[in-house]
Order: structure tokens, then sequence, then C-alpha cells
């Protein structure tokens, strides 16, 4: 009944046009995937991968600030140098998702097009390699109002149900659950990021032993609507 | 290199007054608590065990309303019946943490008084039992602003640094690090949520493998001070 989360050790260095699939496949093999399993995969290199990168031309921070105003759908707040922007998938982060780190010399890295169907691809690779299907998590690093510090979260879903509907389960008491919809998929990127480090160069996780509901799921799920937000 | 995390299982039903290590020693027994291992309690029985529960009184949404107005440092915002409130402690969630689930019936649950001292004294209690030092997190579950579903998150800490800093570290290409301050004790705490759930009679997990920095830390850490808060 343990959850087990494995690193992904070795993993090459990705270069636009690489398959994702075919670059995890050797370290995935080491640790052998299970049915059950689901893999956790960091954006960076799947940013990489599909070529969402942009050459910095000129100074850096004047393009980083012209970028962030070209790609956003919307400026939630602005104070000196950090801009909290709402992505096109509705996403609300800083800097819009774009990230320097662990980005080639003069470029920057932008969110995946489309973090549901990258997903959705490297699970069907893997099913073809592996014969088994793996739901296949893509993770970011996002920061929080009233907190301090960043965690990772999913930003992309596949095979797997982003958040755990608990409503109509009944507490130890026999009482009706207060709090019902559980954000798994984030907690998932969250354990997946314990292993992964920043800087260590792992960009992947598999986890064995989450028992969560499996199904058609996607990222968009984890985003709140905007008429249910209270602040922005 | 990979993580562990165990689910703390046959853990008695907690009733005021009792002492919280006691409670856990028989499952942790069975685990062997080992050093370098994380033990993440949800603050639902330490609240129960500390009496950091009220009695009903009358008709149950008004004391509600009435208890959260009461304990509130402020009020973040309102909308219907949802209230998202800063506690004394700093953190701002729905109902000032106040919880029905999981409660004895008629009572309603509240954070404990000072989630750092119940983690401390509870590590002091389990090195004597076991003559381990296992950093202990309160953990709770919170909501966020733009994003559906709750996650765990850490409200107590004793024994480990709440937050990884990352300044100073070079990504792969020996740039910098954008990303510096990580969340680790939130991420252990969404990491042990997977394994306790809501409904399960889990209240705890032992995390084994984590190797982040150990020292004197408090969950107090990870409450953004007011004078950087954007989204008040």
């Amino acid at each position: 009944m343990a959850l087990v989360i494995h690193p992904l050790l070795d993993v090459g260095r990705v270069q636009s046009g690489d398959d994702i699939a075919t670059i995890l496949e050797p370290a995935l093999r080491v640790i052998g995937p299970d049915h059950g399993d689901v893999l956790v995969v960091t954006h960076k290199i799947v940013s990489k991968a599909e070529g969402a990168v942009r050459k910095i031309e000129g100074d850096e921070e004047m393009f980083k600030k012209e970028l962030i105003e070209e790609i956003a759908r919307s400026i939630v707040r602005r104070r000196g140098n950090l801009i909290i922007a709402e992505t096109k998938h509705g996403f609300v982060c800083a800097n819009a998702g774009i990230d320097r780190s662990n980005a080639d010399p003069g470029t920057m890295i932008l969110l995946p097009d489309d973090p549901d169907r990258s997903a959705h691809r490297i699970r069907t690779r893997l099913r073809r390699s592996f014969g088994v299907d793996l739901p296949v998590i893509i993770s970011d690093t996002f920061g929080r109002p009233w907190r301090r510090g960043l965690t990772d979260i999913a930003i992309g879903v596949s095979g797997l149900l982003p958040i755990h509907d608990l409503i109509g389960t009944k507490d130890w008491s026999g009482r009706d659950l207060d709090v019902t919809e559980i954000a798994v998929a984030d907690e998932l990127a969250s354990a997946a990021d314990l292993v992964m480090g920043k800087a260590a160069g792992i960009p992947a996780a598999l986890v064995r032993g989450y028992d969560g509901p499996r199904g058609d799921g996607r990222g968009g799920e984890l985003v709140r609507p905007v008429d249910e937000d209270l602040f922005r």
C-alpha cells in the first residue's frame, strides 16, 4: 500500500524535435514500468522537444517582458519585475510560464502549446513500447499568493482524473465530507518534484502504488473558471 | 534513491487528552522508523487530542459563521457561504481552518493553537520511544485561488526546513536558477495525502528517502508576509 516514487536517472539532454517517450525509454526500462504506475514529466523537456522556446534578442529583461505581454492572455498583477499573468491555457502564474532555468544559452522556455496533448502523445508512444498504459502528468513549478516557496503542479494530464471527487463519501462518523475535490494530479506532481529537484538534472519520475481514479481527464480541469475566481 | 510513502494503518480514534505520539507508535513500529524518515500527521487528530474543537450550539451554519468571525484575524473574501479568512497563524484558507469532516458528532474541529509546537512535541516523544529523530509535519487541506481542487500543505513543522532554498544553485547549463525557493514541506504534505485520503481513516504517513535539508524550521516560514502579498 506504500507509494513509491522513482526518479528517472541518466536522461540525456533534450533538443528540439526529440521524441520525449524515446528519450525517457532507457530510464523507464531500468525501473520496469508496471500497470498502475503514473509518469510525471517536467514540462521543461517537453517544451524543448516541441520547440516551445524563444531565442533572446536584445536586452534580456526587456525581451522577457515583451514576450510575456505577447503570449499572456491577461496580466493579473505587476510589481517591479514580477509579473503574474494568465496564460492562453488559463494558468495564472509568474511570467506567463516563461523560464530561463535549464534553457539552452540565449533562449527562454515557454509552456508547451497544449500540455494535455503532449501528455497524451507520450502515453501513446510508451504504451506501444512497453505494452503498459501509463497515465502521464506534465508538471510545472508555480507560486502561490499567500504562501512562500513554490510547488510543482500538473499542467497537462492524460489517462487519469486530475481531481478526485469524493462527493457522497462519508467520514469516520458517517458524515458527508466538507472537502470533496482533491487535486490529486497536483499532489502527484509535487510528490514527483521531491525526487526530481531543480538542479539535479532529473526531468521525470515514475509513481508506483497510486490507486486514484483513471480516466479521460485534462489538465484544464484544474483551472478554476474565472466566474468562480475571487482573487483576480 | 526512490521516495517511499508508508501510510500508518490501524490508528485508533483520537480523543481529547490523548497523546498523539502514543497513538501513532504501534503503527510506526510496524513500519520501523529509520533515520532520515519524515512523519506527516494530519492536523485533525492533533486538534482533537489538544481539544481544539468546539461544541456546536444552535443552528450549525450560523454557529460556524460566528465561530469563523470569532477566531479569524481577518476576513479576506466572502461569497455566499464561502468565507476565505486569515487565521491567527497567518494562514489564508476557507473557513479559517474550521472543518466538520471527521469531527465527533455535534462538534467542529479548529486548527491547533500552535502547529509547530504540536509537531515539536510529537517529534520529542517519538525520539524517546524509537531513538530516532523524525522530522514532523502537521498537514491541512487548503484550496487555491486559481486552481480547482484542494491539496495538503504544511501548517506545522519540526526538524526540517520547510523551504529548500536553492539560491546560488546552477542549472544544467551553469546558469543561476530562476526559481530558488521550493516549498518542500508542502510537497511532502501533498505526497503524504496521496496515501492518506480523506475518508480512509489514515491520519499519518511516514516518508522514507527524502534527502532535503534538516534544521530548525517553522511552518510559519511558509506564510507569505503581508507586504509581499499582491492578492489581498
